[in-house]
């Protein structure tokens, strides 16, 4: 991109600039660029006294962190797309940066070519944001698009996104939710001005859904996303989560398809505001480092470099249990008289109250059920589970999961 | 906003901030801040060397544009939410506000909260822009959300949003498609880097749409929606355009309702992406104003104001006879044998060629014939209707609108 587009790269920096050397794992591959021009070496680089900006895209914290760390050491500004690194130390390294009036810029950390962090931080930053609602990850948004446009379990939709190149071999990241988690602890640090500790991020991953509560999910007018989701709870205290979600077909973000990624965010004064686009991919992520580079290089010239203002670490957060949500439930009972009066009166006994239900006859004698709650503590609908698991009543819990019904 | 929000903003900008003194038209209003705030000499404001930063929020180009003028001239910075003045100074302001090491920020002058204008200049500066797509006006979009979910005619919506505060007395500025081809030289000259000159920007507004043809754009998969449009037509021109369009109903901007904005854009890095949000109101408005001047505050303190890249006045545009597209005809015919002959022959001659089509008879002896064209050239298109009009065979040409098909 630095190539292709050089000359307006250059007029809207104000000034020329020259790639001076890339650092590579590999150098075994083929490359478009002069052999010269590359070096395994990557200490060489943020060591390099002729080097004025930093693009680090390695990922990972180690080594990635310890050389943003000597860059930033050595007077040099930092663009990275580093979401582990910025979600775990951006608040110290920020600070290294700011101290020494150098810019760290990570807007490729999180949604890939969608503006969010800078936009978090300048034009909405006068609103106190009162929630805030991600797709983050492609992987995941494909495969559920798949699994509820296509009809696939799980299993299936995962193996065509690897097919494809959405997924990697090792899927753990994506589909268990720690790249989405990492994102939304670096949306909460900017949106809330502390750094969110990754402990204090609840996470769930989308290995459960299966095709049958995604129809069931439909015929109720939801579809199921795993969002990342910030709200505050108190002053100074957030409840950061991630997980599977049902949301109403006619939210915004129920149109987010593929490997498209979203932030929803309402704000107290801006209201409903929606940012969507392609979050992964070399192109997408060459846009975001890009545009942070055309401003490290307009502060070096305009001499605005290090005007950030940092955020300290240690945000409080709220437990899961702490939540008050709506949620939907799927079990299997014996089919016996009564049953529905007394999964009543346990759902009563813990302030469950029904919004929705779906029922139908599985093989003799047993029967499959659906709710809606209206929204309630977790806590009591997590007792509210085990009393009905208690009652023998209720064959299986077969599933779970929180909804949202915020438009 | 500013003392609601007031520790929060002040944290941000990283000093404390004060309002001096507040510029007004009518003495009479009730105001909830002491009357010794307020003044309706202007000039006293932008002469006042206590005074750093100045919001303008009157809208028009004069008197604004002298007081912005000389708040400039004065060393002081300046944020506007005025779209007028800036669509046709903006270019000279800019530059006199660079020459002076100023900020001015006018976030808030196109989409109200939904930040567009800084994401443009900054997180998509490294991509050429190749297409850009917006819903720019609340009023026109609440009234063909109406039309299209209501089956109102356009005078009864407009009516409608009248009584609602949606619209103003006069329409004029919102449904002939001012304010929306304000707004669209805006995001053209940042995109493209030179100031649109507005005789440039073709513009046409939405009261020649009926009920009917809502309807039969519907039954194609189409809705109706006022678009501004930019795209490159050549290195250093480009075609900007204000006009009711028929997008698909696939399309992201066919699901932005009521009072809603949006821009969709693409970029050749970035690929596809969208911003939406509320884009109008005070508080929207105060949302974004806020933010640049939080921004304005920050440069004051880290030493960066006016270190925006100015554009130069004077960008070419090609007319509108020159775009191509596919359109939307519907017209009225004497139905007679081999009237489809005839019309599929004057269409061959001027190369439109037909992608759809709904007939349907009216009342003896006449139809109503609804075409889909694929893209041609708009100088054969209008021909072609004149070549129509000329055959004998087409009683009315009722309506036309131009299509766009791309995702």
């Amino acid at each position: 991109m630095l190539q292709d587009n050089r000359e307006s790269i250059s007029k809207k920096i104000g000034m020329d600039f020259e790639v001076v050397r890339i650092g590579i794992r590999d150098a075994s591959k083929p490359r478009s660029l002069p052999a010269s021009m590359f070096t395994q070496d990557l200490q060489s680089i943020v060591d390099d006294p002729n080097i004025d900006v930093v693009l680090e895209l390695m990922g990972g914290v180690d080594p990635a962190g310890g050389l943003v760390e000597k860059a930033l050491l050595n007077n040099k500004h930092v663009v990275t797309a580093n979401k582990e690194l910025i979600a775990k130390h951006g608040s110290r390294l920020v600070h290294l940066a700011k101290s020494r009036g150098l810019d760290l810029h990570f807007e490729a950390a999180v949604g890939g070519g969608i503006p969010l962090i800078q936009p978090l931080k300048h034009q909405l930053a006068g609103n106190s944001v009162l929630k805030m609602m991600g797709i983050l990850n492609g992987t995941t948004n494909y495969i559920l698009t798949q699994m509820q446009q296509e009809g696939s379990e799980f299993d299936v939709a995962l193996a065509e996104a690897q097919a494809k190149g959405y997924a990697e071999a090792d899927p753990t990241n994506d589909v268990d939710g720690f790249d989405t988690s990492y994102k939304v602890a670096i949306l909460a640090s900017i949106a809330f001005g502390r750094q969110v500790p990754m402990d204090g991020v609840y996470r769930e991953g989308i290995r459960s859904i299966t095709k049958l509560d995604i129809k069931y999910a439909d015929l109720l007018g939801y579809c199921i996303k795993l969002l990342g989701i910030v709200e505050p709870t108190a002053p100074d205290r957030i409840l950061a989560r991630v997980h599977p979600t049902l949301i109403p077909k006619a939210h915004p973000l129920a149109s987010v398809l593929g490997v498209y990624n979203a932030l929803w965010l309402h704000g107290n004064f801006v209201g409903d505001v929606m940012f969507s686009g392609r979050g992964a991919g070399s192109d997408p992520t060459a846009s975001a480092v890009v545009g942070d580079f055309i401003d490290v290089g307009r502060n070096i010239l305009g001499g605005g470099a290090g005007s950030a203002i940092p955020y300290d670490s240690g945000m409080l957060t709220s437990p899961i249990s702490d939540l008050k949500t709506s949620y939907y439930l799927r079990i299997h009972v014996q089919d016996r008289p009564k049953v529905l009066g007394v999964i009543a009166t346990e759902f009563g006994n813990y302030d469950v109250s029904l919004a929705a239900m779906e029922m139908k006859t599985l093989d003799a004698g047993r029967g499959e059920i659906v709710f809606l709650t209206h929204p309630v503590r977790e806590q009591s609908f997590r007792d509210s589970l085990v009393a009905l698991q208690n009652s023998g009543t209720v064959e299986t819990v077969c599933n779970w999961f929180r909804v949202e019904d915020s438009q």
